[in-house]
């Protein structure tokens, strides 16, 4: 068996001695990490280095992305602004070749931030720039003013005890990575209430600032008032801090108009490049069309949606499409909800079985690195499933493809929000790795916006999913998942 | 002459070869560049170490810092925070054993902001976060509604012509230094006025953003109709530029209270290390306690000014104080009217004659480099004066002083605005050279902010600041300046 044909087949370089042994020769220029003799090439090679050399001399999906910033702007679950993008994603779908466009009908929540202000009242007075955390309840008609006590992280709160009753928890936690930090945005707010707390503030969860606030969705606990919360700068909880530390109480006045609408109706975005031989495989490319309500939405996730469509656009335009069908999805109601995952894995529940994989796109514009590989059944990223093992080693012929791309890095780790239900339901998953270095400062900030995305790395990204898709869609045996019933995550 | 005496005498190592032409043996420790062997150090040399292991020790300057920042924050002239700033530089003075701490009334213009709110009406509606440039007239009740044209420079506003009457132009003039993007910031409101413009808004003046609008001062031109002139930020800059070059006209609604009310009553504040054989003869350590009213004034100029104080009472703390005298002078109203440097030239006039050199701190908290060299008496930073040779001989001997501190670099170049009316008058002018890379993001922005200042660095530059400070003030004989009246820059 030639190198390219076990690139082709999905069998690793690693299998050589296994096959070897089956009494298949192994031919010199297989041998472990020696420079490979040119020579002919079989189709899937010829195939990704097609793909990889379009996508890195096309502007699309870079042009794309600046209409979508640009006349669409921001795009919360609810809003008029989602249904425009909702409409100009069928649009470019259809205007890129894609079949069977359509928009597949979701209940959303629908959050609205209203009018929201924070004041500095004491030491002195000033405007606190600030964002309320979504999903927040809001605060009555004139807001609420209260002394403020910070709180380095949940077990100093613990210890405050009764000193945090009436006041405002000012959570002042140094950003050390996303996982760690976001948990008091998300739990924040019920730690503190209870405790007591009238409202609770967090630290923007980023590494630097320019008096940036950060939003994000919060989560409140059942056994607790459910209290308002927003978001400082880090400059300002920083501030806040170093006063309470001097022995100066800051005082505060929190006014938020945030509220909770009945549920809206929005829709997940379809569209697919027909496989040629069993079109009812289906390999799925997932971003979410959603944002939050400040910014535009560029790197989360207008950049995976441009990324996961002009991936899809280029493989419909090769000479011969791949065995099976590539789906784009652009889901909706990510950043509040994930209501758009749900329904999809719900609404296609079907097909699930014949769902052979999910890619999902959606940390930046940063270079890519790899993909996350989330194997069904068990443990982070599937590391305890039986069939871990055998999933990694098939997939090192992919990351022959993805080398040239230095984008062959893969590992075991957790996929993706939005492609989450389909690893449950035994679709493995792969998550778009990328360079995040620049993607915290901007999260969920007004400065998630186009300037910041460079349209040669983005291509690059084009390429990494275009590769790796084509790829699924075309191995002659697709990657094994668990039985029917044994695909708990 | 031992290269120590040399050094306490303001003689450059460079003047060995002359000396010893006058008869005077250089002994072969004041060759060149060579390692000097040890041997006792002379007053000069003493102090200056001493003055340096303080500086290096002290946390006063950050203390006060955070205290000014936290306490009283930004502090524009003809504010109620200014006020209280000065009474507090007051009490910092005395507490540090300053002597003749006294405020010395100064009139100075009185700009208010006003409430202010820029909204991008086509092709969507958002808010644009936005400042309005310090002296700006405000807009008519009701705002200014027009459609956006996008100059890239003065030259291609000219060239636009009659497509800019009734419109508001947008300057999107990438940062390239900070002296020729300013222009347009000061100049493009009356350049645009004279073409029909409505209104102008600017591109912030930074390399980089985080949606983080910059304001800073505008000057109107005799010949030009004042229209309201304002800041956006890079990101939409950059994209009305973008929808602009794809033929969609955004259109902008500007609103602005922004107006001037009658003068009002500052002061500069003034204190003093007296010296010890010629109190008469003064050395000044400015900075502006001013700032604008946005952020914190931190690093414009909160830490400019806590390094001259800081400096001034390390020296005041020495076994034995200099000749001269040190003259803490910070003042007020730098960034829209310098109106304290000129009142502080026009009450000091007569003493003029007797400052023997002005030393300037404005220009964030990076690490000391040196410092810029304002020879009076014409060119630029008085290149063109016939003193400039002399005097840059005579700094060797500091230069000597500051290379532990890795800020030995002495460049002819503008001194700073403060001290320009000083140089003005003959006085040689200092202005203490950063590393600006942390600067330009943070300048006149929310965002400027004392947890952007790092102590280890601001404990460089006081010692910078004390050591030049101390040579200045006990040199046997001051540096040379222009005859009376030959002075002109």
């Amino acid at each position: 068996m030639t190198r390219a044909a076990r690139v082709a087949a999905g069998v690793g370089l690693a299998a050589v001695a296994v096959l070897a042994a089956d009494g298949r020769a192994a031919r010199p220029r297989d041998a472990g990490t020696t420079v490979s003799a040119p020579g002919p090439r079989d189709p899937v090679e010829e195939a990704s280095a097609r793909l990889i050399g379009a996508a890195l001399v096309s502007r699309r999906a870079y042009q794309d992305l600046a209409d979508l910033c640009d006349r669409i702007g921001n795009r919360l679950a609810g809003s008029e602004a989602l249904d425009r993008a909702v409409a100009w994603s069928m649009e470019r779908m259809r205007a890129g070749g894609l079949e069977g466009v359509r928009a597949e009908e979701v209940k959303v929540p629908v959050w609205i931030r209203g009018e929201e202000r924070a004041t500095l009242l004491h030491p002195l007075e000033r405007p606190l720039p600030m964002l309320g955390l979504g999903g927040s309840v809001g605060t009555p008609p004139g807001g609420i003013e209260a002394d403020v006590v910070v709180a380095r992280d949940f077990a100093h709160l613990e210890s405050l005890g009764e000193a945090v009753r009436g006041r405002i928890v000012l959570f002042d936690v140094p950003f050390t990575d996303y996982g760690e930090t976001v948990a008091y945005r998300g739990r924040g707010a019920s730690a503190a209430a209870r405790l007591g707390a009238v409202a609770v503030l967090i630290r923007s969860v980023t590494p630097t600032s320019l008096s940036t606030p950060h939003t994000g969705a919060l989560g409140y606990a059942g056994d607790a008032p459910r209290i308002p919360a927003a978001a400082l700068t880090v400059e300002d909880a920083a501030s806040l801090h170093r006063l309470a530390d001097r022995g100066i109480v800051p005082r505060v006045r929190l006014e938020m108009g945030a509220r909770t609408a009945p549920d809206g109706t929005s829709a997940n975005v379809v569209g697919e490049v027909r496989g040629r031989e069993h079109p009812g495989e289906v390999v799925v490319l997932g971003c979410h069309l959603d944002s939050w309500d400040v910014g535009q939405g560029a790197q989360d996730d207008g950049a995976g949606c441009v990324t996961v469509l002009e991936a899809a656009r280029l493989i419909g335009a090769l000479p011969q499409r791949p065995r099976r069908t590539v789906r784009v999805v652009f889901y909706t109601n990510e950043e509040n909800g994930l209501r758009g995952a749900r329904a999809y894995a719900e609404q296609h529940r079907d097909e699930l079985p014949r769902h052979v994989a999910a890619v999902e796109a959606d940390t930046g514009s940063g270079a890519p690195l790899g993909f996350r590989v989330h194997v069904p059944g068990g443990g982070d990223g599937g590391a305890e499933s039986p069939l871990a093992g055998e999933v990694m080693d098939r997939l090192r012929g992919v990351g022959v493809l993805l080398e040239p791309l230095s984008a062959a890095h893969l590992r075991l780790a957790h996929g993706g929000a939005d492609i989450g239900p389909l690893v449950t339901a035994g679709v493995p998953g792969f998550g778009l790795d990328q360079d995040m270095s620049g993607y915290w400062p901007i999260h969920h900030t007004a400065a998630d916006t186009f300037d910041k995305v460079d349209p040669k790395l983005l291509a690059r990204n084009v390429a990494a999913v275009a590769v790796l898709a084509y790829w699924l869609a075309e191995i002659p045996e697709s990657l094994p998942r668990p039985p029917p019933g044994g695909a708990a995550p």
